[in-house]
């Protein structure tokens, strides 16, 4: 329900019937998970939810570069009423050119290396050559950084020339990154 | 040492007599006394090194706005040589006026709702009433958000209506926090 009592429509959105429970936005559906199946592997490891939601705030300006690139596809792909219902909320980005896409593209690898510094930083310190942000552990901050990646393969194509350069970003780590978290994909 | 080859004169910086080591750069310091002295409780539990480091990032947006007010105070207690180094450092922000104090300080609690939400939702998600970023153990991201208000009680004074206010913000949030911390402040 909306501030002005009309529905609210969202995605994602979870319906678990073992509980009867209906949560919409990934990061409550992440909290919810853990909290009624704690025997299962932790989407947040060692309490860590605060940690790991200012993680997204950091994350974001490192990307939000490729956004000109990324945006005018989405837009291509989609039917009119969307278009026009993203037009009218996203005015700013809206109707820009679009800049030049190698540039753009190099300048995010670039930014990039701050998001690989904390990586590396932590497996360093922690004396582990783990491939996620706590080591062995997979948790919410990879499960950010990889979905910004499959979005970004999805729009632009797996096999085209922008995705091959990106999998390569970082000393690979990216593309390592979403092969690690391939088991956690899917459709079910 | 710096790239040309000038000595690199920098704070905070420790040598620790018992192991012979110079470290610098308060993240590395942590991380050196976690690795050196492995018993004594961690700067970085759990392996977040990285999640903690990209903590960093997420806070700076929320406070920057403060900076037009406590920079001229800073300026005004340094003699005329760290002036000067400073005017040339941060061209940017030296000789723009001073907004109006109030409006800034308004805005600066607004904008660390968003923290104040990193912590209470993690708390809640938890179920427990720890103080800190994880709950009951400090860690890297209570000390950076700790040092932040100590430095701004520092430099507004502790008796000034301003700092008074501070103390009050999101809930007397931050003021609390600074007293729980307490006891690792000070002069040895």
């Amino acid at each position: 329900m909306k501030l002005d009592g009309t529905p609210h429509y969202t995605l994602p959105a979870i319906h678990d019937p073992s509980t009867g429970s209906y949560i919409s936005d990934s990061f409550a559906i992440a909290v919810y998970l853990d909290a009624t199946y704690p025997s299962a592997p932790l989407i947040f490891p060692h309490g860590t939810q605060g940690l790991q939601a200012s993680f997204e705030s950091a994350f974001a300006p490192e990307v939000k570069g490729l956004l000109p690139i990324i945006y005018p596809i989405i837009m291509s792909n989609l039917n009119e009423s969307s278009v026009n219902y993203l037009k009218a909320v996203n005015s700013k980005t809206a109707g820009e050119p679009i800049p030049n896409a190698e540039v753009v593209l190099a300048k995010t690898e670039q930014d990039l290396w701050k998001v690989h510094g904390w990586y590396e930083n932590a497996s360093r310190s922690r004396g582990d050559k783990g491939p996620f942000l706590l080591g062995e552990v997979v948790s919410w901050a990879d499960f950010v950084v990889c979905a910004q990646f499959l979005c970004w393969r999805t729009v632009l194509g797996p096999d085209t020339k922008e995705w091959k350069y990106m999998e390569k970003w970082n000393a690979g780590k990216w593309g390592t990154l979403v092969e690690n978290l391939g088991k956690y994909q899917g459709v079910h």
